[in-house]
């Protein structure tokens, strides 16, 4: 194993997944595992599902325990790695899983999360379309660019949101390649609660979950807009793009759906559309375009680095609809940010991340 | 009791939900249950829930063993009412809980279901907002116009498709006050499997849909899309309603939290589309809209007939988010059917019919 | 309607099955609601599934508010009824849904809860048989007692613990006819986690518990387990019961379903065995025993005041096998109050009482 | 890769997971996959979870096509891998994930089963103690012998069934060190219903299943006694193992929850009965025993080769209590094939087997 690797919150979900994949990676070594209220104790207490790590413990999440570590990663709560990483003088890569570092614009930190803006690191989706270039660093001409471009040899990276990533991968083929309209997009999904983390808050207790769905952030208000619409902004959108977003809590521990439909361009045909996403995604090892007729559901990405999306032309609605599934901690989360670290130290990008889901 | 009641599908879902309201109904006597494979047999083998019911034994579905009460529910399988119903000579009321007469359009009918159209029977949706008037009946003028009107002293009952309901209901009151633009409109619904019945069928196993969110009849397919059509072109829509549907089931047995956008009308007000939505629903006993803010689960209506909404404007995405939540076999179906019943025949409508929902 | 009624603890999960219950109830009126932190805010707010109650508003639970109503009802934390009542001068009955005033012994009490033993309330089990006669007040002999008898004209009636009625229902009558041994007997219980309460607290999360069986209180640490000695005692067990008692939670808000086996008695024929349950059941309009080779399901007691009980006899094992299915909340919590509050009142024991499962 | 592989069956559950793991393989080469209906349709159509998978075809069961391959699984309704593996006369191991081939005794075969008896093979649960050495083949004595020995070179491996090895596993070790009673057993199970296979029946469909516990085979009649019964034999039971058995559907898709209770041996002390099942799994990759005062979850075992467990001594009741959790599909079904393969061969035993499971 060549890259020492410390795991900061791996109390928490995110912080569990990053280390059931780490631990599975074969040029990765967990060295480090530190989290707040946890630290002191056995990992296995707080992760009891993984095994092979049982004989870490828990430290204090202090840079001076990071600091040193070829990669750190961060699960932590919005808002805790930016001083964090001021601090880690001796680490050669950072990648947050947070929101701290996704967004570009200071003006929609401020309007969607508020408090200070720590600025914007490289974002950690690979397979986006970047038009024209991605605005994180100079790349390529000539076919379709994407972000995997300005990951190479990053050393700051901000692992995406899980619904944005979604999201934005959903749509940024058609934007691309102009087929969609970027305005009056309209996507909503059906989410698991892990994606809102490990902290005890009533409104997710499996009492209040089970045997419903519940819809929360209705009405524009979901953290994560800002992030789509930079992501399509980047993908080519000519004007500002803009989307009705409404995530729906459903009973599954993990998993994303979303459905997201946009109008279809003028004179384009079904044949074209497909065509688009196809091509965006022929090439990548863990974004799928199903069949023509097929739409994935959530199981067959549990637990895997896997995307799977199908495509649909409604004509009489004059909407594309895209259902894009995958895993909101594997791919959503962890999964992007091993991959995305890969990708920035020049190794095989598919190294320790499973593409085949856990199903039924 | 004054009135005799007979259910034919009484093994199914639709059908046991309908038994499981009728037992609680004052004026309602349950004569007459029957099935097909389970002719025979005690009820109590294929309704368990319903112990009340424990003395009555299944019979095969004839027309003889039918006709001649005051009321006969249909919960069969779409196709076999029509010809059922030709036989009934003695029977004051009947109503289909399938989707033989829900259509008025024959070619509707042809492009969705395929097959002879048995015609189109009194639409079971007392709440539903018919704009001068329901084609339905005649009904009187001034301030809004509902299917209930219609309703009154009708014999042919078509109880609705559950999502259609859902839909319409949710729309309705912004096409008919032209807060909304009735073009363009997307749906996407998180929808229990109970709505599909009890026929084996392995796509519905619980294996397959625990753990999951499994999107079916994507880009344009599913039968209800022209029934929501129909309801919003009675609700006034001028030109002719396009819709992108899209169901996902969700594992949960029972429930549809169904979220609709539109483009809000130019120069509309946050407010007088909030307006559009209290005034269609202040005075229903069981259409409810939720204060600013508040959007609903679907446990909040188990078991009972109520659907319940929330409404948000988001300015920036330029559309209006309904989120409406019911249970597809109580207000969805069976309740929806005997509230119909309700006020077909002079009684108060709310009777035997549950508000509040069974949660958590 | 005759009784005012308030419930204290109203915004938690026991409170609003009260009230979701006590809202039917013909001859009780909800006069008042209070609750802790939510004090001052709508009830609707805490149980948006209480439609027909959106009307009140949660006060400060303060005796002086409780105290001149007929009845009140505590769904509080265990611990806090005892010094409430105390100052409840004018209230004709009591109904404590904790387990304060469940157990006759001080020792068993600060072996199981600790703290001070607030004494003993009449059991509220109405079916449960008590063998020569009640010890909670002189009843009838000639046939089966039963604690029926103990709550008529009751003022203070302690609600059952969920678990513990369940397994006490189903072996009473073995043990009191002497068909099954009441020692060694072993229960292990699928129990959703509604009956945890509301409190929000990490291993309730719903990350936690779906998709995943849970275990808790393993190896005898389970507070109900005194509960079901003493009613077996009271049933008739010479010497002292012994059980084995496991509960699993599992992914279900509502539901218990109890697999209880006990060894066959020297000598007993598994007609016997059945004649037992079946002649302590006959008349019971909550307690059903199910025919041989049936078993019953928790979903066919959702939300109504039944348990379901299925005997079998495994003479290869030497053991009975009773399971028994209820809604931990409705016959577990809430229905057996009301049921017993109906018997101390004089009325009909089954007013307001759904016999009926909302199912699937 | 050195070994050729064919699995029959490819279509189900058993298979697909079967298929993911040897996916990950590092020795093993999937080359042929068949089913029955399903033949000659891709096999990502039906394990749409396979992506690595996605360039396969399924063909018909035939024996011409699987024989040859240096491996056979067999992943059939029972009854179906008797006359094929007949027909094999050039594979050089078969390994039967159905039941055909568990039980030595032909009189259980007829009694639970029915039917034909094809023999005894192998059988595949390498952690299970066999004292005095195995039956199935002599091996080693001093210290405790497990049935990792009789598989050494085994050229027909019959994979365990998942409830028959989850309960084994727990009893055996106490069983083999005398320090539970091997009579008067009595288990639990809460279990997902994917171990009942993917075929379309009512009683599993998902609006059966969520929302409930379901309790089947309740009374001594579950076809995994006998197999059970006969590796308590094997470890050592003096007189006949006897053992209620009842398993719960619980809504989940995966998983096994076993509670197991023996009464504690005369005389012996916790620390001992603790120190028979840390020694009998000190060593083991895939069997592991908790700390005192902890239980496992299924969920953190779901799609590993792990079987976890839990240790408590009820003094009160007499009794020793296991709880085990494990995958059915994984541990329970394809993995305990795998690692029993593994071993067959010579192989490391622990190749291509996760050890940790995906949670929450």
């Amino acid at each position: 194993m060549s890259f020492s690797v410390a795991v900061a919150g791996a109390s928490g979900y995110a912080g569990g997944e990053l280390l059931r994949l780490l631990a599975a990676h074969p040029e990765f070594e967990i060295r480090t595992v530190t989290g707040h209220s946890s630290a002191g104790r056995p990992l296995i207490e707080y992760q009891p599902h993984l095994r092979s790590l049982a004989h870490l413990t828990l430290e204090d999440t202090k840079p001076e325990l990071l600091d040193g570590h070829d990669i750190v990663f961060f699960a932590l709560p919005h808002g805790a790695s930016g001083e964090l990483t001021a601090q880690l003088h001796r680490t050669g890569t950072v990648v947050d899983c947070g929101a701290d570092h996704r967004l570009r614009s200071a003006a929609d930190w401020a309007a969607f999360y508020g408090g200070e803006h720590h600025g914007h690191w490289t974002y950690g989706v690979p397979e986006l379309i970047v038009a024209g270039g991605s605005q994180d660093r100079g790349s390529q001409g000539g076919g379709l660019v994407k972000q995997r471009e300005a990951l190479r040899g990053a050393t700051r990276i901000a692992a995406p949101g899980c619904n944005a990533s979604t999201v934005a991968l959903s749509l940024a083929p058609g934007v691309a390649a102009g087929v969609i309209e970027a305005q009056d997009l309209v996507t909503v999904l059906a989410v698991g609660p892990s994606g809102a983390g490990k902290a005890a808050k009533t409104h997710l207790l499996g009492s209040e979950l089970m045997g419903t769905a519940n819809p929360y952030a209705v009405g524009g208000t979901h953290r994560h807009i800002p992030e789509i619409q930079q992501a399509l902004r980047d993908a080519g959108a000519g004007a500002e793009p803009t989307l009705s977003f409404t995530p729906v809590l459903v009973p599954m521990s993990r998993g994303i759906l979303a459905t997201s439909t946009a109008r279809l361009a003028p004179g384009v045909t079904a044949q074209q559309v497909r065509g688009a996403w196809e091509a965006a995604y022929a090439d990548e090892p863990f974004v799928q375009v199903l069949p023509e007729g097929s739409f994935p559901r959530t199981a067959d990405t549990l637990g895997a680095n896997t995307c799977l999306m199908g495509i649909a032309v409604d004509e009489a609605a004059g909407r594309v609809v895209v259902v894009a599934a995958l895993d909101n901690l594997a791919k959503g989360t962890a999964g992007a940010a091993i991959q995305s670290t890969n990708i920035a130290l020049g190794l095989d990008e598919t190294l320790g991340l499973p593409v085949n889901g856990v199903a039924p």
